[in-house]
């Protein structure tokens, strides 16, 4: 691909559905390790759903939690769960409750300064959820949250 | 039914109608005892409604609350009301408004280890909702809620 | 497990995250050896998702598509496409848009009589849709579709 | 209660939770005897649901349907399935798919001319829904549906 200068279309990059599901994998194993079931979400840097995966044992609801965590640090390239609690709900509310910065969990996707997925994970501890969270980036070679 | 031992597929149990019908029953029995109509909803494991009924001067709302309450027993498999105020609002949101954990009347139905439901209820007193939640899930023998 | 003679409760099968992330698998591998992008889903026997991957190159729509076609399998034990034109728009509005009969792509799990959950596929041709469904329901031991 | 001679508020009549639960128990013991599991919703004269089982062997999607019937037959006043095709699925998407005319299954609960409520079942083919919630209605004293 040619690096294009023109500033009405920039060059940027896109997870792929390997680099999804190896999130997914990654997370699962972690998951596994630390005894925890968990839903685990990646979204893409629109916000849109590329992979998810409910672990047996994990809530019903952290079907949606592990998606408005991905959602949310896709939006806004930080980890979630920073945000001062009436802060965040605010947001919450602000934008029909899809995005949740109030509690952890949501890990953005940053190469290059480009964010280009988050990853939401949901049903154990938000310490915890975003550890799996973690372990899941690394399956993405230069990738980093930002906290 | 065959036991099946391969890790794709597990056994386990459903609540059926009769079973959900005999939870209305003896929670309207109860209602009408202490005096407080109410609305009674029962879902199954994955959240989705089994039966319902809303008592003459039971809140509008108790249609929502309950629902909202059902769902949260039969995903987190606890009672609703435990969850500290900011928590419970935090999550609730994550959830799109599907989580209500800050309110007592949220009761799962456990049968032998395995989460096949939830009873909500709504209108009266957290308390009184609770209380007429757990006199529903006596229709389930050998039932159990988790608090 | 001991088997239950009350008609409260009874016995059934759930599929395990496992058997959802083997399905993706199959599937995916049979969308990539006849060339096209598509997104698979899993949901359980109520519809609730458990598995989905978005493929590079398939339509952002498709998670959409992917979604109603799993959860209507689920629904009704049966693969989606066969319900004439009229009649699947119709039944489709009744249900807030929830169910898809009306395409092909949706091939519902069934183990032992028991519809444990469906699987949807969106993005490619109709018939491309069932058959990398199809491919991933051989990830289920003894599981079965219904035409 | 005393009659009301002031046309800023008139008399009128409401479905108890008695009634509705009534109406329930005939339309599952119809359903039944016809070997058809179907979802029966129940709601008041505004549309919102009073009460609802969903049986056995029922269609998930059902617990939807149901509904949309049952709203649509207290609102119009008429059983559902009557409107012609086209005119029923824009009108449904006129209300965001509440409104579902195109498909029989929905009764109207008319007792003196005051619509009262509305019954709706999905599930079986409409003309078994109808034939279910007709069996339900004869639980209500001199109501009628409209056809």
């Amino acid at each position: 691909m040619a690096k294009r200068s023109t500033k009405r279309v920039i060059s940027s990059y896109r997870l792929t559905h390997d680099g999804a599901l190896a999130i997914l994998q990654l997370g699962v194993a972690r998951a596994v390790k630390i005894g925890k079931p968990v839903t685990i979400t990646v979204v893409d840097g629109s916000g849109v759903q590329l992979a998810s995966l409910r672990m047996d044992g994990a809530y019903v609801h952290s079907v949606e939690s592990a998606h408005t965590k991905a959602y949310s640090a896709a939006s806004v390239g930080r980890v979630t769960g920073a945000t001062p609690d009436l802060g965040a709900l605010k947001i919450g509310l602000a934008t029909y409750g899809k995005l949740s910065l109030g509690i952890k969990g949501g890990v953005p996707i940053i190469v290059e300064g480009h964010i280009i997925g988050g990853i939401g994970v949901g049903s154990a501890s938000g310490e915890e959820d975003e550890d799996i969270a973690m372990a899941g980036l690394k399956a993405i070679n230069g990738a980093k949250a930002k906290f």
